[in-house]
């Protein structure tokens, strides 16, 4: 292709909205553009590159024997009504009225309409297993959409549904769609890392993530060993109890803490660590009913420890400042759980603590030398808090370290929770009706490919992966009024098509300046430079992108070294 | 493919709600699943075909220089105000707000959206001529869709857009993109017309629609030798002036019509053609002015014509009976020109007309010996009738005769609409300021596929053109459990895939007649028989879909003979 029968314009500079490189770089050449905040057009160079991250993951899904359909944008509310999830989504789901007055919204997921695919045509035990996928623009009514497209609006997805009978053949086709997503992100050639995750308003009790790592990774992954999951629900090993000590429970004693609201306050007037001060905290359960949770006073609440510890499908709300009133008398700076008719969640690590400081549910006042049991009973013990770097993960016995993530893929075991609210029976064997097994399995084949240029790119611009790069070579015809050079650039398009490989030629009136300075932004794997001098000298320099390694190659011989490049 | 190792379900019956052959074969086979009125999903089977169409649609652009992108679904309401669409594009535009309170639409069509990409980058009259096209999902909020895929809410479309420096180059991209058209749907095999045709909310002013003929076509094409046009806009010739002969005007006289509101009536009554009646119809223009239309009796008044003649941007709309009232102090049924202080236009055909019988303005009365210029003038005359087969073409003389049609394609020639509306210019060789001249083109891919049902089918199912049919072949396998015949079937599997033909082999536990009707209903234009009998015989058969010719083939002999069908 030649740059001046496509369309490509490139920026010199990013918009202000592109906060981070990846963002910056797809803008500036010119691989996407904005239409609406979260929502772009892909302009040439970056559907180029979507294609080619849509064709691996076609060949690893149907080499494993997934099924390809095409499932709507516009779903009905009724098929939503039937799992709940037409009011359980939220504000992300977008929902309106047609003309008619019926009650659509745009697909964020497709868990209920491929359920209703299915439902009348899996009926018999000799119907599985099956595993149907589409790759669909699906849309999610985020807030704040920002970061291009790491959370946009609009976005492209794959999703792929799995169908079993059993839970043991539901945890192979989970097996087999894990396998195959190493596949693909291997062969888009990622460093990534798969860590156990939350299963979201997805549902179901299994599910891992794959994250392209990058320094701008919106997500926080803890790794230990072999052992790597989303910070949301890294867990973290209690301390080891304190029961060979004879602790000597001190008397319970009010004191004063004028304008002291803060943690930190606290524990610079009482020279206690802010370890070992207790806060407490308070939510809403899923029936409306308020509770406690204490916590060590440096730790964070984590709120999805908390939905999964009390089976909740949301992660409580936390009571405003009226309500914590309502439920303490006090503010929320001066509440403890002393007194409290309500439940009271206690961290792991607040557990071992013995004489220590909470508020007294009266403002500007606090409490010390206060003691489980003795002073209050705590209803439940559990793993409230934000894993740290450096806690001890209680799977390896080893602390953690933090790396920063993209999410890229997510795969869910979702057992039952769709086949039974929607009705996904067959027959067994025996001829009994048995409810489906399910799994699903995502990939945001668009975050892909703005991660691979987020984990790709250097000061010039962005390195594509051999894999997925819009072309492969970028040729700069230096002097397209030099017949030679046009008779010897023709030759070698003439080279490169028949052996397959996907070039652009920058044929432009520029300046060579400009044109390298593209080509780097453009950032295809290999560089030739065709230029009158070379040309006299029958050697023509091809440059490697990512090393910005030089070869001086003969003529004759330049399609058999990019060839050997992009083997390599 | 191994049937067993896909998801295809059919069915015996289609359902209530298809009507046409297309819509039941389509539903019948599985290549379509409803999911909510006018909204589909494409299972695998329908997927495929979809795909080899789209193929076909990129190869025929691509090869004419147009560039692929991918714009949104989604698009904001400002991009619509700048060309007062998002007023004059009616309730089939669906509009929603999203969470904080933006107003955006579902993509119909992108001309605002392309427009806006490209309005920043063709700056220089180097940047031209630039073809640019998509093939994306597209919602039009239809209030009573239909037909399956024909008339649907969510389809998938491809739509390009040229941008030029001239009309005459811009008559050039026209052209190239009518050739497209005219490549495209002659490699997918259809029988298909090229007509005239109006240019509805699109704009523009010069338009052909592509047509694949078909019984239940939804529109009417009329054909006179060369010429043909979509019934919507087809000419007609005026009947010739009887200037030569002398017609005395007789006297004005208005008679009692007690009850004869209709112009069969009255011709009953009066004993008068309905030809030659003439009836009175009353629109509002623009401006919301009345005004009033005289056709003959026995013509259809033509809201495109009206349309196109006063240059509105959407057909007029008719006035209720109050409205008529108020202009002519009676019912419909008895109003006529003679005393109306609006404008009044006058069909062609009745121009010629003397001595005439219109409505007298006063109910249950009408006037006779009505002529022009005496009793009333006429604002102007035009041609506002629906064509009839037979009726005069005057671009050949000679008369229409009417075929069925399927829309698939239409090209535009838009002018400046668009880029006048959003200021999308260029500087020319002189450095002068000039507006961008564009066209658009558009494929309906999705109701392509459909329409090719609807072309091929008989009563056993669909007749799929070789071109675009999910599978090529049809491999019966009619025992499974005698291994000399999965053996063979292995054999041939593997040569197919050498030879790079897509195949289905039904390997169900079904009886044979239920995989030959299965067959039959699938369509694909090859099937082979592969059972014990003719296996032991050393000759397999081998069907023809479209003319269902048998042909007994020797084992080794049955790819080449597959290829053979296929290719010739």
């Amino acid at each position: 292709m030649r740059w001046t029968d496509t369309h490509i314009f490139t920026l010199r500079e990013a918009p202000a909205d592109a906060e981070i490189p990846s963002h910056k770089l797809m803008i500036r050449s010119g691989c996407i553009k904005k239409v609406a905040p979260g929502i772009f057009t892909y302009q040439n160079l970056g559907l180029r590159a979507l294609r080619k991250i849509e064709k691996i993951v076609r060949e690893e899904l149907d080499k494993r024997g997934c099924i390809e359909v095409l499932m709507p944008v516009v779903q009905p509310r009724e098929l939503w009504e039937e799992t709940n999830r037409w009011k359980e989504m939220g504000a992300g789901l977008l929902k309106f009225k047609n003309r008619n007055d019926h009650e659509f919204c745009l697909g964020a997921t497709h868990e209920e309409v491929v359920t209703d695919l299915i439902r009348n045509d899996l009926k018999s035990y000799r119907d599985f297993p099956r595993n149907i996928y589409q790759i669909q623009t699906k849309y999610r009514d985020e807030i704040r959409p920002r970061f291009g497209l790491m959370r946009g609006r609009e976005f492209l997805m794959k999703d792929a549904y799995s169908f079993d009978r059993t839970v043991d053949e539901a945890q192979m086709s989970y097996k087999k769609m894990y396998e195959a997503y190493q596949a693909i992100f291997s062969r888009i050639g990622f460093d990534f890392a798969i860590v156990e995750a939350d299963t979201g308003s997805i549902g179901g009790n299994q599910s891992h993530e794959f994250h392209v790592l990058a320094e701008f990774g919106e997500d926080a992954l803890m790794i230990s060993g072999d052992f790597a999951a989303n910070l949301e629900i890294a867990p973290v090993q209690p301390p080891s109890s304190r029961d060979d000590i004879m602790i000597m429970a001190l008397e319970l004693e009010e004191f004063a803490t004028p304008n002291l609201r803060t943690i930190s306050d606290l524990s610079k007037s009482t020279g206690v660590k802010e370890s070992e001060l207790v806060k407490t905290m308070f939510f809403r359960d899923e029936k409306e009913k308020p509770f406690a949770v204490l916590l060590c006073g440096n730790d964070e609440v984590n709120p999805i420890k908390l939905k999964n510890f009390l089976k909740m499908a949301n992660p409580p709300e936390m009571l405003d400042d009226k309500a914590v009133f309502e439920v303490t008398g006090a503010s929320p700076g001066s509440c403890g759980p002393v007194g409290l008719k309500i439940p009271v969640y206690s961290d792991n690590r607040v557990a071992v603590l013995s004489n220590f400081i909470v508020g007294a549910n009266r403002d500007d006042f606090h409490l010390r030398n206060v003691n489980f049991k003795r002073d209050f009973e705590c209803t439940e013990f559990g793993d409230f808090v934000v894993a740290k770097e450096g806690d001890i993960c209680p799977e390896t016995g080893k602390p953690y370290t933090v790396r920063r993530g993209i999410e890229v893929g997510h795969v869910f075991y979702l057992g039952q929770k769709y086949s039974n609210a929607m009705g996904a029976k067959f027959l067994d064997e025996n001829g009994k009706s048995k409810t489906i097994e399910m799994g699903c399995y995502g990939i945001g084949v668009s975050r892909t490919l703005q991660a691979s240029v987020e984990q790709n790119h250097d000061d010039d611009g962005i390195v594509w992966p051999k894999s997925i790069s819009p072309y492969s070579v970028h040729i700069c015809a230096l002097d397209m009024k030099n017949a030679k050079l046009v008779s010897c650039l023709e030759n070698i398009e003439k080279n490169l098509n028949e052996s397959g490989i996907d070039f652009l030629v920058d044929d432009r009136k520029e300046r060579p300046g400009v044109k390298f300075k593209d080509a780097d932004l453009l950032g295809f794997p290999v560089r030739v430079t065709l230029g009158s001098k070379g040309l006299e000298s029958g050697e023509i320099e091809v440059v490697i992108r990512s090393s910005k390694e030089k070869r001086s190659v003969p003529i004759d011989r330049v399609v058999d070294e990019i060839k050997g490049i992009l083997e390599s």
